[in-house]
């Protein structure tokens, strides 16, 4: 069975399933959302307006049994940065939209005003249903009652009240082998989807599986790359600790923003660290240990349980926790897991809003540290949709432009997260420079800056991070077309067998012979071809800087700032 | 007595007296404003951070005797529009600092945050000291007791709670001759006068004289300038009308945006012309015509009282009546009246504030026409600085994208006044490529395209508008910096005599000998000063847009869209 393109109208609620254009049949996750979106979306577009479409594709290998390949790209205009978006994710959506041969569901137009509907995809393709029950509810029931309505089998993608609002901080929720829930986080992809009036799109378990051209080539390789996974240390230590791991780690680096990125350590570190969440998760009969997609050899999930024993939250992340955390003074990892449960449930990118709640405290809307405020703001302002719950579901940039606050992390009006550019320079490289505002994960510097991985770079010198960046950017590309977890990053780094087995994978699975410059190649196209579209939209070098306070405020205990070139900044681009 | 720069520095709380640079010496208003925020503001700073300057300057013949010369200018990079801003009003400030010698006032940096200072000015330089009694409190109330303070022939430039709440819809008052508000009204700048700790301004009145070079030359001319703009017939209909004869003009050419810009034509037009409004103030004692300061022959403002026969508001415009009449769908003058009142007292654009009204009532926040509902939402909430509040007070693109609305009707973020650009394709123009975002006093084709002034163009073709804009343009920065009222363009464009007249003022008052063509080139150079601010700043081509709806929307009565190409908006740099 031959991939095939769904397509969606929400304005004439109109389906079709189309041929995949030969030029987009060696894409897939993020290389093929963004060139749906280069290819049909005017850049100049409102990104809540019909014109903006909404672009859901598993990566190239997704639905194989390659180990971590269940990412689900989720693209579209972004209304947070108005850039071109992709926001990756894991649950078990890609791996069941791939096995029904979905290449891409393309979701354009909208609806009436106020009026909201479901969509179910099967392999014949996609059926548009009005939805009344479930509108205004939160993910964790929504995903209960689909699961109830349609079998627990099912794949459920939906919005929470923030989407549904079209609250600029609102992501798409992914749900998980164990109901829960992943989120595509960043860009505010929720409203989008909300101002398609959709709530949820839910997907036919099907026993069907993906076509490997090489059978037994793909066997050999995928072997290969899942050893060369797990017998890498930092994938060992992500499924020890989860990527909380990297509390104490960036803390000591002197680069974990905290009080509103006024300083670079946080005494109350070792409160919300990983060690002592692996420790509260033992305690309470958690689960240390987990996957957020079928064949993940990492396991870096988890599943926190409150202090009554009782579920509380799950795929609990460092940069989450840090945001709320250290960002916002909140030493207490019940208040965080608590907030991060809300957060899961309206649908909301963790880090946008907790950085919003940092600038927040910093105009004096409620006291840093005060995290039971923070759990009623959620419930009862952005929940709700009140003036200053909306004013927070817009985001860090929308926090700072209510409050008249200067110091605002952001790029591209999109919160920066936990790593700072001061002190940890590669990755303030990736932040001013990504397609999509500020973004760890575009081009993960914190692997050479300060984990050793694929070699060592000074995180206080300036030296050398554009080049860092711009490799790790451009690989970055590739492997979130894939349908790769970023994680594969850290073997591809420093074992010489996992990145051929990779593509070895994808040549096997295509009965292709894709070469590593073929791959590397693809990685700059889908860069330039983001960027192009960037640049059509109105954005230009200036925009590619960070916020002011990075070049005049010094961060303890290092006392550095950011002060790499705008030259240098603007040479990331010559490839 | 040599005009000199007044400097005045927040972080560091000291004040010089500077002489005035040569490059400087022919400026005065917007050129100069304009000039020295492109000389001395790095275009990417953030615009309420210790970078940004606000410079406040009286026009190139502002404390003369020549007629309708009392314009102030301020200026500074905006924060609502990230652009380089001037904006002028009447009032006696521009009048009293230029009969003290002051060239232009700069004030730069930043205090300690929540420290509150007034500034006074007298002809030895400025003293900056600390206010507590006068912070949270209104316009009125704050001239009031300055007055009480200092004696009722001062000056005073003030903000209310929204320039210290930094909302970028806060605008800077100034005391007109009863004691009554003048506003500069766009672009934020009274969040900038906030970021920089200043409640007020207050200037010692003097009996000094502005040194005119060749006396009996500038009486001669004043005297042909003053005779020009009496016999103007749009003059005199601006005396007995107000600018708000235009409603019913507007209104039946099809163009006044009607309910957040979905009709062009309002059903209760008639009860919020300046007909009826003329007829009210008849009826009420109050005064149909009056200057908003001295000089002025063509006095267009007025002093509108209540029901109850008393002062309700002054200077009550048509921009501001349109936008919380048509546009908010309100046709009860007196809900108008009294929003307009508590704008001013509260030191809110009325155009911005209105406009975003009509966007939260397109979201449903409130329903259309409600103004009772209207007044409450600016005292209780704006005022007051809830979160709805401080939405509202953000503008209308902060209502926007608070509520995931898109049809915003803004251009670099800042509000769209009173002429629908699809039923009037000129003033698209001045909007889309305004150096200062929406704004139709920057290029007023209305002029020509509704009014019959300087020739007569088609409001509905498409021919001839970009050039008519840029003339528009060009001669409006030039008037911008004379300290003349922008109403003089009627008889400058149809009287031969006025616009000889005024640059004879110039030439005696400095002893100087420009030609039109020099006055001219000075408007050319003021907006190219301006775009190559914003160019720096990160603007391109893509900002100089109208909204997406204007060109999806047509709009009654002549179902008509903005289709204006954009290769032709951009010829208009062609200068």
């Amino acid at each position: 069975m031959a991939d095939k393109i769904f397509r969606v109208n929400m304005t004439d609620l109109s389906a079709a399933v189309e041929k995949v254009p030969a030029t987009w049949m060696g894409l897939g996750g993020r290389g093929l959302t963004s060139t749906v979106i280069a290819a049909e979306v005017e850049p100049t577009c409102h990104p809540l307006g019909a014109g903006n479409k909404l672009v859901i594709a598993p990566g190239l290998l997704s639905g194989t049994q390659a180990a971590n390949s269940g990412r689900l790209s989720c693209g579209a205009k972004s209304p947070l940065t108005g850039t071109i978006k992709e926001a990756n994710s894991g649950g078990t959506a890609a791996q069941m939209l791939a096995r029904l041969g979905v290449k891409a569901l393309i979701i354009e137009g909208i609806p009436q005003p106020d009026s909201w509907y479901g969509l179910h995809v099967t392999a014949a393709g996609v059926t548009i249903t009005t939805e009344t029950e479930l509108i205004g509810l939160g993910n964790y029931e929504v995903i209960e009652r689909l699961n109830a309505r349609l079998g627990d089998k099912i794949g459920v993608i939906s919005i929470g009240p923030a989407g549904e609002m079209r609250m600029t901080a609102a992501n798409i929720s992914i749900k998980d082998p164990g109901s829960r829930i992943r989120s595509s986080g960043r860009g505010g992809l929720g409203a989008v989807m909300g101002s398609k009036g959709i709530k949820f799109i839910t997907i036919e378990a099907s026993e069907a599986k993906v076509e490997i051209a090489r059978p037994e080539d793909f066997l050999g390789a995928s072997r290969a790359f899942a050893k060369a996974l797990i017998d890498n240390p930092i994938s060992q230590a992500l499924g020890q600790y989860g990527t909380n791991v990297l509390v104490n780690i960036i803390n000591e680096a002197g680069g974990l923003p905290t009080r509103n990125f006024t300083a670079g350590q946080f005494a109350g570190h070792e409160k919300i660290s990983g060690e002592t969440m692996h420790d509260t998760i033992v305690a309470r009969g958690g689960k240390p240990k987990h996957n957020c997609h079928p064949g993940c050899v990492i396991n870096c999930s988890q599943i926190y349980n409150g202090k009554d024993k009782k579920y509380l939250t799950s795929g609990f992340e460092y940069e989450s926790i840090w945001a709320m955390g250290a960002d916002c003074c909140v030493d207490d990892l019940d208040h965080i897991a608590e907030a991060d449960h809300i957060m899961d449930d309206l649908g909301l990118d963790t880090i946008e809003t907790s950085v919003a709640f940092g600038v927040a405290m910093e105009a004096g809307v409620l006291p840093f540290g005060d995290g039971a405020e923070v759990c009623r703001m959620l419930r009862e302002e952005v929940g709700r949709g009140t003036g200053i719950g909306r004013i927070i579901g817009g985001g860090a940039g929308s926090v700072g432009r209510a409050f008249g606050v200067t110091r605002v992390p952001t790029v591209k009006n999109q919160a920066i997260p936990a790593y700072d550019p001061r002190a940890i320079k590669g990755i303030g490289i990736t932040y001013a420079t990504s397609t999509q505002g500020a973004d760890h994960t575009m081009g993960y510097t914190i692997a050479t800056n300060i984990l050793g991985v694929g070699g060592k770079l000074d995180p206080l010198s300036n030296e050398g991070q554009v080049e860092l960046s711009r490799n790790l950017q451009i690989a970055t590309a590739a492997i979130d077309s894939t349908g790769m977890c970023l994680f594969i990053a850290f073997a591809a780094l420093d074992d010489a067998n996992c990145l051929p087995a990779l593509i070895d994978m994808i040549n096997a699975r295509f009965g292709i012979a894709l070469t590593a410059d073929d791959v590397t190649n693809l990685g700059k196209t889908i860069l330039k071809t983001e960027r192009a579209f960037n640049l059509a939209a109105g954005f230009t070098s200036q925009d590619d800087r960070l916020p002011e306070f990075f070049r005049t405020e010094p961060i303890a205990p290092h006392n550095v700032v950011w002060d790499i070139d705008n030259a240098a900044i603007d040479s990331f681009w010559e490839f």
